[in-house]
């Protein structure tokens, strides 16, 4: 994109803001040169690792024979759903009944809904993107539910595909064995508004002291699982789909269906979100334990998404606050600093951020403490802030500034949480 | 309202919404009842309360000789600003130059920043302001900044307004001492541009062994730099301002300017901000030291803010999955389940939560461990949650619903984050 192209898309976003009586936070002006139109804190995607990501998860999906379904909770930016899709997946991932009316309303016509459908609004949400064509699935672990969710499609005259979602015990939702499983295949094949379509799991919320281990030995019973209601003719499908997968032990969950060959009787879809920008924490310690496990995965996922904010007040020897808060970026770990610069200087200007240490934030202040030869700080000064993790960075944003490797601003994300 | 308009009202929402293409996590339908046309989980603002907490702290600052200018970030929602400044706020209080241009948008003509200003695009957006006949001050600390403010507004040919912040040693943002204040004073005096109205400070940040007597000594500092200022000629307006105050010590802060008349020759402005909705947590907490402080307080702030969400999944014996997350809600405390409805039924037929305790917030889904005798719970029921803090939970929401004791939908309130 040429840098005129590249304004009149910032300007045109503006506009939208201001038309609906909305202000964003991050608002993009015409100067390019490293962000210096752009009020800061703004969250910033990094184009470079950005497109590296979508490409590896879909090369890794493909790889171990099966789809990817990204979830799309992480980002709800349909501009990245755009690209997920076109990178090759197979559908959106989503976690409620108005994120996928949100994904559909741009685009994503297979929507995976990876948890209960619960409310007689969310179901008429459901039942409205069924009747425009919504290729779309959710997932039951109880009696009641499916019975709830029968008597309503079945008024509205609809078919409504379910996946069983096996859990474990301690664990979060899902039925907590087979003997769980099989009763509600029975309940469900009873709703003739239902059609059971395969089996969803999540070993995120699976623990124990060995957690590869206890992942592996899950991912094995979702097989088991399946293969079994596959025996006893419970799905309702040609080619039922078996599904779990965050971005922590997605290399686990592959290796389990590859290892049945799942890929020849089943759709196996690995669903990661946070894979697609990565992050500077949780994610970060999660991907070296992959590629310990993998040596063979070369040259893995890379932190894509940062939070650009200004040094506010140097008031005591020692001390920085930033112009950045809780409202700004994801805060499960503390944020880290990763760059700083000079306003107005030059993207490849950077200036050390060495031994800064962030020891509080609050909702629109960071506290860092510097080291004691940190005599070049000026007010004004630009961070780059890594965080963990995104799904809790980028809810805070209504917009996002997809840049290049110079900091030019290629174009302003628009989010719908 | 009556209930054909309210119909109307929310129905004109969905039409916003669906128009910028962006889709609200809580969408109002038709039906009154008990939000069943609701898609939960929604955040809720209870009228009654709300309307008391708006005229209670009004007339808390009235009667103790002060200006009330709310701030606004903890909402960042126009109707509320809107019945603040009915209510007789002076102004209202933000914290980002990028809200101040929003609350604006709205309306708010007095714009109190109480924060530094930085940064080259967050200048022009006050240059803006300004340009647009904006009654705006914001804080300085530090003379680089008035340097650089001093430069900019130059430059663009406007006056910009400011106080100076008053700080702590290891506190926040602001001047140290009263020899950083007056040095700075002497620095602002050198700037053409600059015109220095006042004296700020935020007694949040001040701790101590005895916090209650550290923030009133903080309070006293603050109205002897503010005396000291205005002896040594500082001030160049008639009647400067001083402002301080949170919702937490507001008691302390008003009283301190109350006793040293601060009225007779300044402007004292408080600036709570929690107030409007009150909380479950910190600020409850908060609220019942200052009715020990202050017996003659009656009938103090209440708790106004609520989020409703469904029972999703009931996995195994006394364990709910509630579909409410860190997305939906502030954690800064697990939130607090306060009453229990059955989806359909009527808004005074509440079920018991005794015994309930949340144990573990993920993005999108609320544990909650339920006791022994919990033999009556339903996939759907609806939980009414409190939470701490409220800028957190506000900032979770593009849009909350302003509900009557009936829990009929009187309005849908827009945040503008």
């Amino acid at each position: 994109m040429r840098e005129t192209e590249n304004s009149v898309v910032a300007k045109e976003a503006n506009r939208g803001n201001a038309e609906r009586g909305g202000v964003d936070k991050g608002t993009v002006e015409l100067r390019p040169d490293l962000l210096s139109g752009v009020s800061l804190p703004a969250a910033v995607i990094h184009e470079a690792p950005l497109a590296h990501n979508l490409a590896w998860m879909q090369r890794f999906a493909e790889a171990h024979g099966a789809r990817l379904a990204p979830h799309g909770k992480t980002t709800m930016t349909p501009a990245l759903f755009r690209r997920q899709l076109e990178a090759g997946a197979w559908g959106i991932t989503l976690a409620t009944a108005p994120q996928c009316r949100a994904a559909f309303a741009h685009g994503a016509r297979r929507l995976l809904m990876a948890n209960q459908l619960v409310g007689q609004a969310n179901m008429a949400i459901v039942a409205g993107l069924l009747e425009a064509g919504a290729d779309f699935y959710c997932v039951v672990d109880g009696v009641e539910n499916v019975r709830q969710l029968g008597r309503f499609f079945e008024e509205r005259g609809l078919r409504l595909v379910v996946l069983i979602e096996l859990g474990v015990p301690g664990g979060r939702c899902g039925c907590r064995d087979q003997a769980g499983v099989e009763a509600l295949a029975e309940a469900i094949a009873a709703e003739p508004a239902l059609v059971l379509a395969g089996l969803e799991g999540y070993e995120g919320v699976v623990h124990g002291d060995d957690p590869a281990a206890a992942v592996s030995a899950y991912a094995q019973r979702l097989v088991e699982a399946a293969l079994a209601l596959e025996s006893a003719g419970h799905f309702e499908v040609d080619e039922p789909i078996v599904t779990a997968s965050g971005s922590a032990w997605y290399d686990l969950i592959a290796e389990a269906f590859q290892d049945a060959s799942l890929q020849n009787r089943f759709v196996p879809v690995l669903r990661p979100g946070c894979y697609v920008v990565h992050d500077h924490g949780l994610y970060r310690e999660a991907q070296r334990d992959v590629l310990v496990r993998r040596p063979d995965l070369q040259h893995g996922l890379e932190p894509a998404l940062e939070v650009f904010a200004q040094v506010q007040s140097l008031p005591e020897p020692g001390l920085a606050i930033i112009a950045l808060g809780k409202r700004d970026i994801g805060f499960d770990q503390l944020p880290v600093p990763l760059r700083r610069y000079r306003e107005g200087g030059a993207a490849n200007a950077t200036l050390s951020v060495a031994g800064w240490q962030v020891t509080k934030l609050m909702d629109q202040h960071t506290f860092v403490r510097l080291p004691e030869d940190a005599d070049d700080v000026a007010i004004g000064d630009i961070i780059a802030f890594g965080a963990s993790h995104p799904c809790l960075t980028f809810d805070k944003w209504r917009q996002l500034l997809l840049v290049d490797e110079t900091l030019e601003v290629r174009d302003s994300l628009s989010t719908c949480f």
